[in-house]
């Protein structure tokens, strides 16, 4: 079994007077290596957990898969730099994704660029998304449903939570990640497990920020529809008017902004 | 000159009732390509501006420099994928710095690892610190200072930033990026290019969460103090104590918890 997602450490608070030490309740972070067909294509810093739809959401997200479908997951220790066998995942296709090239570089920071060296790239690579049937009533009401399905950050009062939502605006697959874009990844990777993509009669909502990869990550798995809690970047707009996405950003207390399309008809 | 850091949107707003439109503004996030002695080690999803800084950073942060010193930074177009530019930069170290080697895989979601195959090599790559000077008051009083600091978050409410802080809590260089180590990279790389490395007479502010990369790149540049406004991770937790380093979090109001070391003598 993977290790716990929150973990507890002593801590002295400091409050202008004295000071005390308690133990605080902080979230799990821990390097997966995600291999696909045995090669090492990524390795990313997550909360344990969900490890399998990471890995399996992550080489679809980024176009690894291309036409192969996912057979089986497993956790596979063997050869790894990594202390234990439990932070790395194989995914297997029986060899039908294409093989990945090696590249010069690291592309760090959560950049969404993965497998494509452009941005115009990725938007040949992607069809354009039919619109959106959510009312924007429904809309503005998912970051309160969503309230009591954030557990670990109940506990620890910093991580990120994706889901997926139906037309009605209920949570159907809520996942929860140190790492934003990881969250995104668990819910997809769950939906292409289950055979459910492209997720068309869905929603996708972002506890946090709607960076351009949240965008990259939602259309390449079908969604049409994106709630994000706070801002989306200039970019993420950009990217989301281009995909003929619906993207909502600062989704509170019953309001929000939408970004993208340009213009409700 | 590098493209604007904020961009205005005209944002449909929905409140429960009429539909209004109004220009939002956004932060800007755009990829730039990074190139060592013109090999291509990196691509980070960042806000324009203090570009060559967050090369020179990211570059440095990574362990690629080895002993090489940076001679030039520059713009520099020419065969890239990207639309402009000014979204390449080039970091000359007159072949001085070790050849990067091509690896299979990207390592995403600001996770630290670049550079490194494990946690442990990073930690055999790095020294102990010394003890920091600060008292907790002077670190508990940081965030305030900052408050004025941050102008693309006043304008946006969607950006990170970090400073480096002298003894008495003044900021004394402050980066605000869309990507929170990439603010932290822009420091490092401001404090690298006047020669101010090892910063460990400085403390280094992060206004969101405390995670391993964050505690990775300033153990590397040698800051002893580093305070978070919100929560670390349990690995960087763990990575701060190993290092010697005081990792402070939640410093919001003249409070503070300490996390690192594991007792305040």
């Amino acid at each position: 079994m993977p290790r716990g997602r929150t973990d507890k450490v002593l801590t002295t608070r400091y409050d202008g007077g004295e000071l005390t030490r308690s133990p605080d309740e902080l979230i799990v972070e821990e390097p997966l290596e995600i291999r696909l067909d045995d090669h090492l294509v990524a390795t990313t810093m997550r909360t344990p957990g969900a490890d399998f739809e990471l890995a399996a959401g992550l080489c679809f997200t980024d176009g690894l898969l291309g036409d192969a479908t996912v057979r089986t997951c497993r956790y596979c220790g063997t050869g790894s730099a990594l202390d234990t066998g439990f932070n790395v995942v194989s995914v297997d296709t029986g060899g039908r994704a294409p093989m990945p090239t090696p590249r010069l570089g690291t592309t760090t920071s959560s950049c969404g660029l993965c497998g494509s060296t452009s941005i115009d790239e990725l938007c040949e690579r992607l069809d354009a998304l039919e619109p959106a049937p959510f009312a924007l009533d429904v809309l503005a009401g998912v970051p309160e449903r969503m309230l009591d399905r954030q557990g670990l950050f109940a506990a620890t009062g910093s991580v990120h939570a994706a889901a997926a939502f139906d037309v009605g605006g209920e949570p159907l697959v809520v996942r929860e990640d140190v790492g934003r874009h990881n969250a995104v990844d668990k819910v997809i990777g769950r939906l292409l497990l289950d055979y459910r993509l492209p997720a068309t009669d869905l929603g996708l909502f972002v506890s946090g920020r709607a960076s351009f990869e949240i965008v990259q990550k939602a259309w390449a798995a079908g969604f049409s529809t994106v709630v994000a809690v706070s801002a989306p970047t200039s970019l993420a707009v950009d990217t989301a008017r281009r995909a003929g996405m619906l993207l909502a950003g600062f989704a509170r207390s019953g309001r929000l902004n939408v970004y993208a399309p340009d213009r409700l008809s």
